[in-house]
């Protein structure tokens, strides 16, 4: 049967200070929807997995807030990681689970707090990649059809189409961000794709890469055969999740792996990942300015977004051009958006100067 | 004896957010200090005129507020306007109800929301003032020696001195705020001092100068005479106090009278009336910036003053020259400095589209 794997224990550093260590940007309702991100993730797949084969992973400290607010998961479909270890050790663990449950299990992984604008497209992108991956010893990944040179993401390289397919390829190579040169050239040669972090495999395609290209991190998994899907399962995790090295499902696998396919694909998507990228998915006023859940009286501000975390906060502005404005419980961020690479280690540095109480 | 009246019925709208029409400017801890500007004044009148002979005239929505923050002062010491007037009815009927206290009185009168940093030199200047004026029919205004070209002040010529004193003129003129390049041929003149606000006259000439010069405003409050600090007084008031038109002091008194003299005094004043004069009264970082009651980190930033009304507040900007950046409850500001003449237009924008609470 069809599974999917919500990964959702990111903290989002970068939409700080909206996003804080208590509430990262996956549980934000950060278009004043009255749906968080994570709850806009969960409604998606419904149409292409039933919610009782969705599957939440996150760290422990976000369940309270997963419970708040999907209800409707399942307290068993909730996997809690005990350690922060990246995507790696997560998916390890959940393909471990969902084949315990159902040895001939596909998976779907995804992160919770990117934005699909074409959710048929997203749907059935799903379906096809499913049936794609049910066929066989294969791992998908999406690849987005690039619409900028965006130089926040990974790309894809494709290489052949596979015979009898349309839009499914080889994957030639992946690519870390690249600069802003490299990513026109990607663009405009036409055979790269943004990746996604959207997966697609059976549970033992999965696992048996992990055997062959992350040994280390299959072994520890591999000792809890007897126990996932049991009462066994947390005590197990939460022995030795931890021992399992930090590491991303890209570099670990899907960099290495063989039988590596991309399905490119146009879903509306932005991993939301910056300001930048919230601002370019935005509705523009005719200055281009971007307004989130408040009232803002501007003149002479350009290519701004502002945002607060109460809709009844109005913001009067003059002069700024290219800025982030984002006002959030006890912060307030002032930043051109071009420095917000920067925002990382501000946080960082607040923590240092003034303790906890503002990340 | 000596008495003094402290105007605090000002509304102070240049300084949204933090002024509001409920909590005017003079009602704020500017400075973080622990006291309120209006305390501050108080306090500092005290070591020349004691507490039972300063009065308060203040419009009578702020008379709660001035309760809780001056519990000291006797309820009869609090003089209610039922309307507001500008500042010469304010002064007539203030200068009856001492009258009629003590014929005899002398008075300072002065604006509650203003700064003075030399507090030894105030003191010696109301001393001296007193004496000059209770010698007299005389009318005193105290005058500023500029530092510089401000031009967000009136200013006051001198004239001859007079004899057998030090530092007391004629009045040759009163001029209005300037333009910039005739605010710095007065402040190269020496013959030109800021206008203060600050006035001292006996109760009975100042109440002649009314009869001289303002005579509708002499005849409404002259109708009171036998009712003045009696039981009486506040149902006449409340009865023909809106009655009087709306006027200075400056334009009703001082500009026409030719008993006027100036005392030139060097307090460390600043009548705080915009957020430049503000940024210039407070001290600076090593890149020119004003931090008030907040945490600031900046990077980039550089004469612009930072003001929150929430101490545990934390700011983040980056690359803003010459800003005010001012977060109070449901407002934020944040305009180039040398816009702020603009803020009154935008508070009264944001009236009339979103109502009071902003305001």
């Amino acid at each position: 049967m069809r599974y999917c794997v919500i990964m959702c224990g990111g903290v989002g550093s970068r939409f700080w200070p909206f996003s804080r260590e208590e509430k990262p940007k996956q549980f934000l309702d950060f278009f004043g929807s009255g749906r968080s991100l994570l709850q806009l993730t969960f409604d998606r797949v419904l149409e292409v997995v039933p919610a009782e084969r969705v599957l939440l992973v996150t760290n422990r400290r976000y369940a309270p807030m997963i419970r708040e607010q999907l209800p409707e998961v399942p307290a068993e479909n909730i996997l809690l990681e005990p350690a922060r270890r990246n995507t790696a050790p997560c998916i390890c663990w959940a393909a471990h689970h969902i084949k315990a449950l159902d040895p001939d299990a596909s998976i779907v992984t995804l992160p919770s707090d990117h934005l699909v604008l074409k959710e048929k497209a997203f749907h059935e992108a799903l379906r096809r990649g499913f049936e794609f991956v049910e066929a066989g010893d294969r791992l998908l990944t999406l690849g987005i059809c690039p619409t900028s040179p965006q130089t926040g993401y990974g790309y894809i390289q494709q290489g052949d189409e596979v015979a009898g397919t349309a839009d499914f390829y080889k994957v030639r190579s992946f690519t870390e961000k690249p600069n802003l040169e490299l990513a026109q050239v990607f663009l405009s040669s036409g055979e790269f794709y943004w990746n996604a972090g959207i997966f697609l495999w059976r549970a033992d395609a999965i696992l048996k890469a992990f055997e062959e290209h992350d040994p280390e991190t299959a072994q520890i998994f591999n000792a809890g055969n007897d126990l996932y899907a049991t009462p066994g399962e947390m005590e197990f995790i939460n022995e030795y999740f931890d021992t399992a090295p930090s590491n991303s499902i890209d570099y670990a696998i899907m960099e290495k792996a063989r039988n590596v396919y991309v399905e490119t694909v146009d879903l509306g998507w932005s991993d939301l990942g910056s300001w930048k990228a919230l601002y370019d998915s935005s509705p523009h006023d005719a200055n281009g300015n971007v307004t989130q859940k408040c009232r803002v009286m501007q003149h002479d501000c350009s290519g701004t977004i502002f945002a607060t975390d109460n809709p009844q906060q109005i913001i009067v502005a003059s002069g700024l051009e290219n800025y982030v404005v984002a006002d959030a419980g006890n912060a307030l961020l002032i930043c051109p958006i071009a420095e917000e690479q920067r925002i990382r280690q501000v946080v960082n540095d607040i923590k240092e100067r003034f303790g906890e109480g503002y990340v």
